[in-house]
């Protein structure tokens, strides 16, 4: 057609006037399905770029070929909400020069419409496109290949980024609408056999759990839920990753329809439970910055009232109309919780990153009640500890713990631990948590941790909150 | 709820941060039924606001309240497409110190993205809204009062304008999705009796006509769609106001039929022949900038496959994304064409003036092929003559001009009048017709311009293209 803006991945470098030095941006809606980060590094390698910036929504084992443009200054900086598998792991050792910056979903949104996280040129991958450069993350033609649902990370990337770059393995008829990416905020349209692979999209942390301590917490944080004062006619909810966190929502299902409660929003990366419930009509809108599942990107691309929203609209602290300021339940994993409720799903206790903050710190900051679902031991290592290894939710934003040993309360909300004792449920003191761990393991050995920061764990709010430092 | 953004309309104008000598702006979604921008202006006066630049999308007859607001120094300074009725009358005659700026639905857009057209405050009326600000022109709920369909021209202005205040007839409970406007665009949500009437979106320029010249005219330019090259599946259309435009649609839907021809979309200004024509499969998708009548602002409410974009999305010159520029044909009105197949809209020939740019420039410049329909004469008042009395459309983007007396072929495109000569069509000189009316009604005296220029037309890049001058 006319005005057409397709290009090689070449071209479209070209055009968009990448310098070394630069920030490049990323999505990970296809989790560890995902090919477009290496595949633009490899590019971007291959043509010679040095000293740049990554900003990828998040990354993951998938990614660990990204270690060898690290070595050779390909990549020199990255920004990113989370970091798994052996790109983690020698990040954690040392491998990069400066320092990786954490953000939560929110706070990569906040500060990419504020300005303090510029992005050059984005080079996001869709699921479908148009020569214009609509773009989205589903398709309705018969080559659709690559699905991943809401393009969420996504458009704050498109909105503010200098230069966008579209990518997909499904070129379709204009108009590509329903859209998700206006082809006002695209500058080329890049065709590739494949942006992602859709199997992999629930992968990871968002499997379905069959652990029966999963489910044991699930069902008990699904009565926390219930007795909680919150569980009304109207109330909206979040469930993070995680097995027993995702499965809360089947728990309360059953208490919904027997009181007639509906819920006027679900919130977050959205399953198929959630989609289940949402044709039942027990739950009025979907609101979608990530679809973890095939069954909810295909709901998303079928049913109106299955929204997409940006991580901005998600999450930002700093835009009071993002859709957690509206939220009133949030259920969220951990890897370690301390005895202030401070919460750790970065850095493994043994010192190695392995997690991401997601929209974790968002969401427990602006619910009005969170509740962290975590065993208190993951084999021979204790969950709930005296200080987590490294801070990413304050325990300001914390209210409720559950383990298979009992759920703890914040002593910030001693009416929400009246609502749950009166309901019968086993009330302990976290230190008792954190005690009853450490009995069961022993008090474990300092991690050997270097002097050298290799991460650094910013507040939504840009301030910074911790660091992280080398191991081993 | 909790972060509530309702306010007051002074709270929130007090809140904006808004001083003498700074932009508001409006859409005009509601046409001869708006009631926001006098309730704001209104308001702005009575808190003692001065030397305001008042930026509309398009103003109408509705609007001659804003006389006594320029004349007391509240507004001095206007930027529309459209002026029409009493207050297009007062300025036409030198009502302001300052020129009004003219700008076309696209040219506002590219001038808002840019940064050359600021705005301070946007005041953007909203069939419905939640607490947070999510808003949009079409309401489930049981109390919806006002509906306008598409936002298209309010889009812009929410996400560029510094401060945004959604005024609406229709609070909802939160979420309110889809949406068109963002909370996360918006500052405060103020509830009024009433933001339009919605029975008057239709009205003026987007009447069905009966007209049987109308009539005689719109099936002379179906015949030029049909035959003109174009019409092949998958193409797209747009018709403009005026009942000649709008009823074309109605004629090429046999022809439609009859030769398994579908369009792949229909662009502009939505009507309910559209709607017919898409719900019958006749065309792929509505793309909707302003919904004009009922029929559509219900259809972009209900079907997914008719979807709303800005201004910028629909006519923007300088995002080579927006759908203008993969629109095949566009067919519109005129007030005067000349023998150099200039256009004007905007100015009558007694050099009052009564009209609006709209998407004229743009969809005439980026279509394929740009179809004027046009009677010769308005009464006693000649409508092709030897030099239009403002320019508002360059003739080098228009292609066809179809009267009741014959069709003229722009020289430029002599492939077209081959077609249509081809097909039998009585294709004649546009100076014939400038001589046939002029034969007709005889030589006009002159008009009585004065040197005092009331109105600054500007071309959709930006430049200047023609001025205005006070009459009489």
């Amino acid at each position: 057609m006319r005005n057409s803006k397709i290009s090689t991945l070449e071209e479209a470098i070209l055009r968009s006037g990448l310098k070394d030095g630069m920030t490049v941006s990323f999505h990970h809606h296809f989790r560890g399905g995902d090919k477009v980060v290496c595949m633009v590094m490899d590019k971007l390698a291959e043509m010679g770029f040095k000293n740049l910036h990554l900003a990828a929504s998040s990354l993951s084992d998938v990614h660990a070929p990204l270690i060898e443009h690290i070595k050779n200054g390909v990549i020199t900086r990255i920004s990113t909400s989370g970091l798994r598998g052996r790109l983690a792991e020698e990040i954690s050792r040392g491998l990069m020069d400066e320092p990786v910056i954490f953000r939560s979903h929110g706070g990569r949104g906040s500060a990419i419409a504020s300005g303090e996280l510029h992005i050059d040129v984005a080079f996001l991958g869709a699921s479908s496109s148009d020569e214009l450069g609509n773009a989205c993350g589903y398709s309705r033609s018969e080559n659709a290949k690559s699905i991943c649902g809401s393009l969420g990370y996504a458009l704050p990337d498109a909105r503010y980024a200098d230069h966008v770059v579209v990518i997909t393995d499904d070129l379709v008829e204009y108009p590509n609408m329903p859209k998700s990416i206006s082809a006002c905020d695209v500058e080329s349209v890049v065709v590739v056999d494949s942006v992602g692979d859709s199997s992999k999209i629930s992968a990871g942390a968002i499997r379905d759990s069959k652990n029966p301590r999963d489910i044991l917490i699930a069902k008990q944080a699904a009565k926390v839920v219930i007795n909680s004062g919150l569980f009304e006619d109207g109330f909206s909810i979040q469930t993070g990753t995680g097995g027993a966190s995702l499965a809360v929502v089947k728990y309360l299902r059953e208490s919904m329809l027997e009181k007639g409660i509906k819920a006027s929003f679900a919130l977050g990366g959205i399953t198929a439970h959630m989609v289940k419930l949402h044709e039942e009509g027990l739950i009025g809108r979907l609101v979608d910055v990530q679809s973890f599942d095939k069954v909810a990107a295909e709901s998303i691309k079928n049913d109106p009232f299955h929204q997409e929203v940006s991580s901005i609209e998600y999450a930002s602290g700093m835009h009071k109309g993002s859709a957690v300021h509206a939220l009133d339940i949030v259920i969220l994993s951990a890897l370690e919780v301390d005895t202030d409720f401070n919460v750790n799903v970065l850095v493994g206790s043994d010192g190695v990153i392995r997690g991401a903050i997601g929209g974790h710190q968002d969401t427990a900051a602006d619910s009005r009640l969170s509740i962290i679902v975590c065993p208190l031991l993951r084999g021979r290592i204790p969950c709930v500890v005296p200080r987590v290894t490294t801070l990413i939710t304050p325990g300001s934003s914390v209210d409720v713990v559950v383990t298979e040993y009992g759920i703890a309360v914040n002593p910030a909300r001693p009416e929400i631990k009246e609502r749950l004792e009166a309901a019968g449920l086993k009330i302990v003191d976290i230190q008792a948590l954190a005690a009853k761990a450490e009995s069961m393991t022993g008090t474990p050995d300092p991690l050997p941790f270097r002097d050298k920061v290799v991460g650094i764990m910013m507040n939504r709010d840009g301030r910074k909150l911790d660091e992280i430092h080398a191991i081993g």
